[in-house]
């Protein structure tokens, strides 16, 4: 039987000002949605921003309209639309700020994690572009779709993660954005080895999710940086072995870490290019010092999933490579001789030098007697 | 019976001038030195540079002493140091510009492939300072420490690779620089997943190598980008999909491949920030549009073996994220409870807000009745 539910909402009503906690009516699901009883809500610093005001990438254009803020939630179906089938009434769930409707080329496509069936960004209207939530009889918006600061939300299927019956409900809501990122930052993006030395800037719950992730992905060290103690003895429970709070220290939190060696791995979970700039000077000073030309990534494609990559010889250790690409080459696996345009003696080797200037040759090959 | 070589050499005399030819004596390797009786050596344009007198990232302080160049090659060893344990005359082997002593730190490190056993750019000396190759009495430097350009070339154990004995020698020393470069670049760094869309930039042997490298790995479409037509029709014999020359178009590259949908992987085969900038253009549009801030990455760094990456969510499916994680919390694996900071009516949720912003919590749970 579907009924609209009467429930307890936080309000943004106007942005730059505090939220207020208003009565909201939550009509039934439909299509490929799913009601939620919320049972927990973690509060991240990106629904903070519109809260303080503070301008960020998430554009919001609600055409004065009042939103359900929160992203993070956990909690239990309550009703689900006439085409839904990974959820039933009662199953306890994870909301999803980052859609996966499990459909689109996208989420068939096993290097990204976007989805076409939303934009990530703001998804503020649910199916039809209509509002399931109202208040006075006026329609609600839900940030990032997810509207999880209310009693009751209506979240698309693709936006649910239905998990383990044993879950703790008041616990997991901030396994949905935070720890998420943190730890799949450390495990999936880095693949942080065993017996590595990791730097995690800023100890907030992705900084600290991302010291879980390092701890569990076997690192032998992991430096915690932050300018609150408190954090770095929390840190210290999960994981770190050593924090630096830079109030301190006169020094560079990187100069300190160079000269030790540098690390392998250095993560920035504060989100400023500052510390990105950071986190590059304190690996390890392997190749050439830092000099000539710059490569300029703007910092929302990094965010976007890119990975910018180099190395000499492909980083690969030279011995096993070269052994290895001789046997395909030995059985016939490597046709490299393609790329030999052209073979010389010794007295000739200044026509390779004309030639490959010129863009006459690919590879001139050298052949003694 | 150790004796002194008589042989011809390419003689780098003046920077900016052709080679000579000329007659030199090499010595008889010592400690972990091996002699090698070169058969074959590829022309790359690192060994161009000073020949054409251009500046570089390799600096050569010469101190005016005449240098053989050339760091591909591939030879049989003619005689060995006495701490030479890896090879024994006769074995086939490819010279290594990039050494690899196998018993320091980095060597260990399954992280990287540089060593400390010598400078990756200027090995001109031999060990204890001295030269094993003389002309007119005189001693001559080995660029890269292989100077592959003469008959005989005294390297360090560090700088040998024995392979397999049915080695074609005339063809595998592009294998030592160019082609190991390329395909482990593909392979290595990049790991080009099965089914995926590539775009190489460059097709020398370096590129033509990173083709052949996503051919192996499995790619479904690698485009090459080459102002050279006959370059990419050796290409294609390679593997490449798909040739485009810039000069057949008026339209950038990047916005051809992105107005396809982007690509997956994109290879700066040239050494270009230019190409680098225009290989980011080509991705996959995913996420944030370019905008806000950049981040500074020195293109020595990038080429020292750094990797930056980002993403949202930790570049990870969604769903099966949350499932995974909640089951680690289930089975109390993953503490998570200790970054809740406070938990909170929604009455008080403004109180989340302030407290975040004072960096008083790390998270702030809102707990519905």
């Amino acid at each position: 039987m579907a009924f609209t539910i009467t429930c307890k909402a936080a309000l943004l009503r106007t942005e730059g000002h505090p939220l207020i906690i208003e009565t909201i009516t939550v009509d039934p699901p439909q299509g490929s949605e799913v009601r939620v009883r919320v049972v927990s809500a973690g509060v991240c610093a990106t629904d903070g921003h519109p809260v303080w005001g503070r301008e960020t990438d998430v554009q919001l254009d609600t055409g004065g309209r009042p939103m359900v803020l929160g992203h993070e939630g956990a909690g239990v179906v309550e009703s689900t639309g006439p085409a839904v089938t990974s959820v039933r009434p009662g199953d306890k769930v994870v909301i999803m700020w980052m859609p996966e409707c499990g459909r689109c080329e996208l989420c068939a496509n096993p290097r990204t994690n976007h989805c076409l069936s939303g934009n990530i960004v703001t998804n503020m209207y649910h199916e039809g572009g209509q509002c399931r939530t109202h208040v006075d009889g006026q329609p609600v918006l839900m940030f990032f779709g997810t509207g999880t600061f209310a009693q009751y939300t209506v979240v698309r299927e693709a936006q649910v993660a239905k998990v383990n019956p044993k879950a703790n409900l008041n616990d997991i809501c901030i396994i949905g954005c935070a720890v998420g990122t943190g730890y799949a930052g450390a495990t999936n993006i880095a693949k942080v080895q065993r017996g590595s030395k990791c730097v995690v800037w800023g100890l907030g719950a992705i900084g600290l999710s991302t010291v879980l992730g390092c701890r569990d992905a076997g690192a032998a060290q992991i430096i915690g940086i932050d300018r609150n103690d408190y954090k770095g003895e929390i840190a210290k429970q999960l994981g770190c072995t050593r924090f630096i709070n830079p109030k301190t220290t006169d020094k560079q939190i990187d100069d300190i870490l160079k000269s030790e060696g540098g690390v392998d791995y250095a993560f920035d979970c504060i989100g400023s290019v500052d510390v990105i700039d950071s986190c590059l000077k304190s690996l390890h000073p392997w190749g050439l010092p830092p000099r000539g030309k710059t490569v300029n990534i703007p910092s929302s494609q990094l965010l976007g999933g890119a990975h910018v990559s180099g190395g000499y010889y492909g980083n690969a250790k030279p011995r096993a490579l070269n052994q290895h690409l001789v046997d395909l080459h030995c059985t016939d696996r490597l046709p490299i001789e393609h790329m030999i345009t052209q073979r010389l003696n010794l007295d000739d080797i200044n026509k390779a030098f004309d030639d490959l200037k010129a863009g006459k040759a690919i590879r001139t090959v050298i052949v003694f007697d």
